[in-house]
């Protein structure tokens, strides 16, 4: 069995990475992976499938023993992807899929190279603008701190292998299925396979 | 407007390469390239849809010009892809596939090595050998041969970025499309793109 692959969906807010990403756990058999996290059990947050609930000191243990592939802190609270589960999944010939921002692509990367890091974006800033707008709930302030925030996150595109700009949103979900199948048959994920039939098929 | 991609498809002679390339051809804006050959034109062949006609001496020359991409002898008849016209499809923004043997794939990747070369193959070598059968036009000695050459091709896997096994056709042309849609998500082709949306939105 082919090992599967990990694909990693970043992008500003707004761009509809959100979307993107719930559309294609609900359609395919990927993975999500569960975090892990510090902050209080909200009523009807089940443990190991909204989020593992750790206290403070039981995630920094994790911290110190390398249980992470990132960690980031929001609004005081710790979240973090616990590495044991989305390799065992990936054994298993799953591929996994995580929503996070661009600093936790740099960190997976730095820790998994062989990751496919995938930026959502808008087709342009101004579409970014009118659905942020479209939204309701930004200030004047927030709106600028927002699109100021996409402009440093696509600045980083470097650190991405793939760019989807959602214009509408179906095309863009049936893109990121598109990037993940031409993964699946990039000659360095199939080795294993040619070599056994190359080996079935010894010259006479 | 982005530069189109360079897209060879090749694998052993059975393996479907044929149709999956008539019919993306066929579906797609893709342009196809018209080789020169030195053979002579058949009834109804047309200069400049089917083949570009040349003499021995013209081709020698070109040759010697660089003007091919690769150029391979077959039955004492020369043929060879124009470089001329394939980069100005590309300039235009047009995707180019090519269908070519293993040996053109090598040519091709040392003149352009941003070529995408995608390995067509059969799930394994009996459905290749029962394909072949089932064409009726193989003695048992020259099935032995192609299935020969089949595997010698497979083992030169690591010339290529892809590889397609195409067990049902229309999955396998999907797959042949998606990885051309992935192709054209790459960072490394949308660079000018990105870099241009990030000089328009400068920071405030």
């Amino acid at each position: 069995m082919n090992k599967g692959l990990l694909i990693v969906i970043s992008g500003p807010s707004g761009a509809g990475k959100g979307t993107i990403y719930s559309q294609i756990i609900k359609r395919t058999d990927m993975k999500r992976s569960v975090s892990v996290t510090t902050r209080q059990p909200r009523p009807g947050e089940v443990e190991g499938v909204n989020y593992y609930f750790r206290t403070e000191e039981q995630y920094q243990q994790m911290i110190a023993a390398g249980d992470f592939l990132e960690t980031a802190e929001v609004y005081h609270n710790l979240y973090g992807t616990p590495k044991a589960p989305v390799f065992e999944n990936m054994k298993n010939g799953y591929n996994v899929l995580f929503e996070v921002d661009v600093h936790g692509v740099r960190s997976i990367k730095k820790k998994y190279p062989e990751a496919v890091a995938i930026f959502i974006m808008t087709p342009d800033f101004k579409t970014l603008e009118q659905r942020l707008r479209a939204r309701g709930t930004e200030t004047e302030d927030s709106l600028k701190i927002r699109l100021g925030a996409a402009r440093r996150e696509l600045s980083e595109y470097k650190l991405f292998d793939y760019i989807v700009f959602n214009d509408e949103v179906d095309l863009a979900i049936d893109e990121v299925l598109d990037i993940i199948t031409a993964e699946k048959r990039k000659i360095i994920n199939n080795e294993e396979k040619i070599q056994a039939l190359l080996a079935e098929q010894d010259e006479e």
